[in-house]
């Protein structure tokens, strides 16, 4: 028996630059190339991160329509995914592009520790987005990135600020968040299922962790973000 | 069988005012009887938040020093450990009653949503605190408010930053944070089990979970805090 896997693909993510490593896509026409490379190889979601003209990640509507505009030409179907995070940034500027009407909108509902400072999603900022993402039609992706994450998620769907089904994006291996350790996706998983039963996820294993996370993410019956 | 039960008492939170509650001790004198009759009914650890004139949390150490001596006095063998946290506060005040050198301190060892905001707790600060601790002989509380945190325990222990055995104090209920759930209870147990074999653990709840959680700590394993 075979089943469908939805591969999700950040072809940018959210810091690197071209002097991390030269295949970063970082201009649009790059970004359009590589997402339509991604979308030949089978990825069918585009998770998006945008840079300013010089590499430094940003939230420019411009930047982001410009990439949406060649990718929805070149990569007929591709569903298009903006972050709203990732990076330092006011709750203006993380919400200003969702106007654009992408399909999906990546939002983490907490805060954690990144390595070098605190990943600052407080509430009223979380309630914002998810209301935004509401109103404009986009589907959220719930990122989560520690454990609380999902119990938040469950509060959002009561209060009506959230509507099911969820589709979740289960982050490891980041030094202060969740770690790539199998017993935790498990539980994580399990409790998915238990809250919210019509929901999908997937996982990701940040830097050296992907590989093994994709296999359990596939075992486990997730999808994939790569 | 019977098993000792370590109960740490918090006699003053880190928010509540007389106005929340009257019988709230705030003052230097009220807190020193407060932990005395805690003392009286069996509870051995003291967690301390102390408050300025106008019952506002403050991390003064002269409020520290004069109740710690009250305590010493009143309660002989009552250990006392201080907050580092709760509120906001300058790195440099959240550690500036260290050097009074109580018995313990608390850290949390990570960043979470608390209902009005972010409980802002970045690596830094974190291993400043550790690092401060272990220089003057005082032993941590690790405050787990997220899953992150017990890895981070863990990360900590491998650097050198904490030494084992530890202690760790599971907080659950809060909104946006652990919510008060068996099975995460018996999750994050297993792991503290599975990751440090010889630490000790205490869990509460918040407001209204804290009797259920008291039992679900008690038939765990665990001690408690009130
Ligand atoms: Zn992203
Ligand atoms: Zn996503
Ligand atoms: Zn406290
Ligand atoms: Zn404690």
């Amino acid at each position: 028996m075979s089943r469908p896997i939805v591969i999700c693909c950040a072809i940018t993510g959210s810091r690197p630059r071209k002097a991390d490593n030269p295949a970063v896509p970082v201009s649009p026409a790059e970004q359009i190339e590589s997402a339509h490379e991604a979308f030949e190889a089978g990825a069918t979601v585009l998770h998006l991160h945008v840079r300013d003209e010089h590499e430094r990640p940003c939230f420019l509507p411009e930047r982001f329509a410009v990439v949406m505009e060649g990718v929805y030409e070149h990569c007929p179907g591709m569903i298009i995914e903006l972050s709203t995070g990732g990076v330092a940034g006011s709750p203006a500027d993380r919400a200003a592009s969702l106007p654009l009407r992408p399909d999906m909108a990546a939002i983490a509902l907490g805060s954690v520790n990144f390595p070098n400072g605190v990943y600052h999603n407080p509430p009223d900022v979380i309630d914002e987005l998810a209301r935004t993402c509401a109103d404009l039609h986009i589907k959220p992706c719930i990122e989560v990135f520690d454990l609380s994450m999902i119990y938040t998620a469950r509060a959002m769907c009561d209060q009506g600020l959230l509507r099911e089904p969820l589709h979740f994006h289960i982050v490891l291996g980041g030094q202060g968040a969740l770690p790539a350790r199998r017993q935790v996706l498990d539980f994580i998983v399990a409790e998915i299922h238990n809250l919210f039963p019509d929901s999908t996820w997937m996982a990701s294993g940040l830097g050296r962790h992907q590989d093994i996370v994709m296999d359990w993410a596939l075992y486990l019956g997730g999808h994939i973000r790569t």
